[in-house]
């Protein structure tokens, strides 16, 4: 309960600080005889990446260590450790930051909170981003047992600044923004986005950005009805991310200009089975999965950490100066915020599975877990060669 | 963990469905000491009560009867039983809908996920809205509780439809907005919403609606850095109301468009205390309250329930057909919504009050209780003469 | 986690103080499609009534309501909440406690950990036994659902002050010890225990006891092997029970005293599973429970109300006096609490089942509730022609 | 809920498997402030390490490596994970029992839950009492912050076998017995229960024992009256110890062979408080701390691990068969056993601690981390010069 373990029969608890030995996480509750290897791990962990892509400066190299609950290939029933060791890690850009909270980081309510005195200020510590490594080391399993119901989770950037995305993609397109540095689906969108990064860059400035996470083929009739609606845990989930302000599913904020003849569904027979016909709910409704595609958007506000100059307050002397974020960041957190809200999406839904008894809570059988694998084995070949070719 | 609890330390489970004997909730968690009535319950329940304006049907007494944790006038420690029976029940009404499911509803899924065969469908059963008595009577507590650090919860419709309010508004008059049964913050928009109510009415169609929330002298410093942030608490509670799609806090969506030299915001000295200038981010930062009014907003979609006809399928027949759905209907559930969202924001900010130990886990002092009895006795004079008067 | 919640997946959340309103239970977590009725619940809450026999005095009439969570005799998936009225409630006889703490009594540590301010004097308020109505009402429930694995759960009364069931008895007689006034599953023992009892009335004073409960047909492989073995959250179940002192399972205490070669249990071969030859570990290994029965003993020390004069302190003077504890109590509470005992085994094993996904999370087949209901109804003939014939 | 995890508040998750790369724990909700370094952990470690005594085989170094949540020697509030790898690893020794499942131990149940082609069979993996590290690096923390009320733990050896201490015993000596390297709060004892090792050891059998835990100067009034009396968690947390088959407090067993009249205990006055006058409770009423010390006691059973034949089943032919579990045991589980109940007692405590506020949630004061740090180093001076000198 003290808010670093995330869900309920998946349970993920993670910890690390940003300039620490490691980050990490535990996994509890993955259900033995899952085909589990660090390459696994590694192939979801090089997406969130920084340092893989022109976004980013930090170059972690993310080794993955599983200290427990894998034997033999395979998961056991046991929790599973992952450590990754922290390294490229230079402190000393931070000594100024001791005394300069700076706009838009979590610095002064950390020390509002627990105290000047036991503030960790080396680079956002724990509420650096880097914590979210653990989040996605974890969905790599997460991913894999969702392969149970062959249901894929897909994200993209669908806005930086003042660029959105314009046409219809499909869902492999979505799935095949992986390859794509700054999470685009289309080319054309690539190149815009690639462009105002850079514009960014030279001006020592940030943008903001919309993702988009589609889930494919996602299992029918889970979540709870009341509290623990599926879009309820999704905006949970969500907003628990660094750098996220807003979480809408289906037809969102634009269905609060709406009439109910508009925003309403109409319910068909889709070849054997019912179905809605244009999925305006986005693949929920009452908070129970309907069997259509699960769709979600987040708005991530621009990268705190910009070049330009900032108004803040000395510490030492409660007068204002002012502050350059120098050191490496992306100008954009929203093109890695997609693995992490794919990740989280993928936490969310495995969870709700488990509840509904579609992922079995304490083993898999034998063909449970080839089915897995080969699915997982596809996903890789067709969402990225490999991590390491990146 | 099934589903039907929320929070951590202040725990609400509510339990009932639309037509059932009655709704209700457990409150576990209060501490002893704090003076509670009925009439505290029934004051907050009033403005969720349709009936009570022009825009419902359903005429509920909602006459809560508190069967435990209450000792001569003040709560004990233990858990407090709140039970609400239905009345005004016309299961009749409802026949039509065992075989059509409603465009909108939770029906279908609802069938997917326990069974038709195992399905209460009058009046949407455990979907109903009416569930929300339970979490409005539970933050009547919550709201009390706040008091310990003067903090105030107002909740106001912002936009209804197409109609939005344009301009700023003072914190009162949000308050204020209780007076108002469209819960608009100023008279000019009061106008407008109650013009658009009607034509929805006599349209047989509805409306969907943009609800804000702002708290007042928060709590600062609460909130769990990774997993249980404040925002993503919020995120979830608000999105576990039903005919909730959208959720963001501080400049949300706009947000994404924008540059971090826009976004982040000054820190300042704020007369002794440092704060943020112009408070974009919605009084949270890191997920941790800062200190400035929390204020976020969230997108209702139109009610469901429309006379118009839509088209459905005869679970039957497997065949389409159409549906009108009459009964007593609110054009805009937002409005009630207003309610509902206060509640949660309520229930929010009370769990981690006392995660973060402000407000005592296990009894108050007589000078709290005697503070917070003062302060809530204000707050009723503000809102609302008394509840019954409306 | 205010601690009025018990269990992960069925989770029972009790309410009610002695002389309050009512007492009673939410249950949230069953499945749908359980056949369920107030009967099913009032037969085991006969077992657990005063005045049903020669050991108490209170006459509680103990009649439940099902006010959610059932719809046309069947479980909809939806929260479960039982309410039973308090009558004859006479309060009047409790108003010499308010200034004298009974000794054995949780009056005052309520005091220390409440507030004598806010402290429900009347008749040990929350601490009163009364408040078990809740957990053996919830606990009907989850013996219907442990008939899905044919699992009975039986227990009765081994030991009452000085005598102790000296033979070993079969599990229908332990079952049937429900046609016992005072739970003794030989004549023999009955006989003795009524002596007792009857010159313990006499004598203004009380004994404790010791139950036995045994699961028979368990569920296999359930319990998780780290901190939620099942004998962990059996212990945790019993021990939260009113008077209850000890608890041991297997060979208990008395295997501190052997050697490995006597207490360890050889692996056998039975008939084509592999088995224990005597049972010695009491059916669980590890945690996990390995097919053969259950077999656990919990001891309760005497009810703390007697007659006889006993020092305390009066708390309006801190000067020592003296109370004797009239009104209507029982000689013996572990005559009930062998009722109590059951109940409690019988939401852990549930809940554990549902956590091994051997009882189904969300719904159960017709099948199965066909075949839970037969085993029922075969259980509540076995156990007592009906509960209102005695 | 996956069954890793303990606590509420103070939450701590184990992780690692006997024979992995290591055993580990996250300990989540630790307030910020607190002085910590990894002696602190190995002290407590050291009186758990086998290959400490003569009771032990196995050589683990057990040198724990914190990687999160201290900076600068304080704790920051953010979740600290402690690693200890696994040195001194012969898997080689276990090959037999792949086929052999051992007679006391949890293999074949692990078999039955987990899934032959998923059993870790090395050295019991996660069954393996090498979990418990992470128990006590915990506890080392836990310890700490119960300095805040001046509480502290002892635990010690009653029983060993036939051999039984008969003498009463102060807290000092109990506290003391950690300089026995069998836990005897007395020379005598020491002496016997030496003896007695030597004798199981050269008959290649393992003896059981009793220990008991005292808590001296507990905080007043923490416990939840119903589920989560202290009484129920601290038997679940001593149940959930490997080889613990019994939970008794105060007088226990022993109760249920008395009267009323002779258990209830005298409510006196105490200098200035309400007291009892001979804690025949063991410190808890009503499942709440009374003041008194805390008293309870566990039964252990022998070591599974005999070199004596033993009879088992040969999982390749089904057919019966015989083994000797070679490989370095302790004869007495119970010894080491000592510091793993006070282990958890501890964590108990905190965690009931916080829930009552009595232990800051969110940061300590200066002023309390100074007190903790000079009490905690006191102790360390009364119970053993230092870890290393063992």
């Amino acid at each position: 309960m003290p808010g670093n373990s995330f869900g309920n029969l998946f349970r993920v608890t993670t910890f690390g600080e940003s300039h620490g030995p490691a980050v990490g996480v535990i996994i509890d509750g993955v259900p033995a005889g899952l085909p589990l290897t660090t390459d696994d791990i590694k192939f979801e962990l090089s997406f969130r990446r920084p340092g893989r892509s022109l976004v980013s400066g930090r170059r972690e190299k993310d080794e993955p260590e599983i200290l427990s609950g894998v034997f033999e290939g395979k998961t056991t029933g046991s929790p599973i450790a992952v450590v990754v060791r922290n390294s490229d890690v230079i402190s000393s850009l931070y000594e100024e930051i001791k005394y300069k909270p700076r706009p838009g980081h979590a610095d002064l309510p950390f020390i509002m909170r627990f105290g000047y005195e036991n503030w960790d200020y080396r680079g956002g510590g724990r509420s650096s981003a880097r914590e979210t490594v653990g989040r996605v080391a974890a969905a790599a399993i997460a991913k894999k047992l969702l392969m149970i119901s062959d249901t894929l989770v897909g994200g993209h950037l669908i806005a930086l600044g003042p660029i959105k995305l314009e046409e219809k993609v499909d869902f492999n397109s979505i799935l095949c923004s992986k390859y794509s540095l700054v999470r685009a689906s289309t080319p054309n969108l690539e190149e815009k986005f690639k462009e105002l990064i850079k514009q960014a860059t030279i001006e020592g400035d940030s943008y903001g950005g919309i993702a988009e996470v589609v889930v494919n083929n996602p299992p029918i009739g889970i979540g709870e009805p009341v509290f623990d609606k599926i879009k309820a845990d999704l905006a949970k989930a969500i907003l628990s991310i660094p750098a996220v302000v807003g979480f809408e599913y289906g037809l969102g904020f634009k269905a609060a200009e709406m009439k109910g003849s508009e925003t309403n569904d109409e319910i068909v027979n889709k070849e054997g089975r019912l179905g809605w016909k244009e999925n305006k709910s986005g693949g929920i409704l009452g908070g129970i999965t309907n069997g259509e595609p699960i769709v979600f958007r987040c708005a991530f506000k621009p990268t705190s950490s910009i070049r330009k100059l900032q108004k803040t307050v000395d510490l030492r002397t409660g007068e204002e100066t002012t502050i350059s974020v120098i050191g490496r960041h992306d100008p954009a957190v929203a093109i890695r915020g997609v693995s992490v809200a794919e990740a989280m999406a993928a936490l969310v839904l495995v969870d709700h599975s488990m509840r509904s008894g579609i992922i079995p809570l304490v083993k898999l059988s034998r063909e449970q877990a080839t089915g897995i694998q080969e699915r997982w084995e596809r996903y890789v070949k067709v969402c990225g060669h490999t991590a390491e070719s990146r």
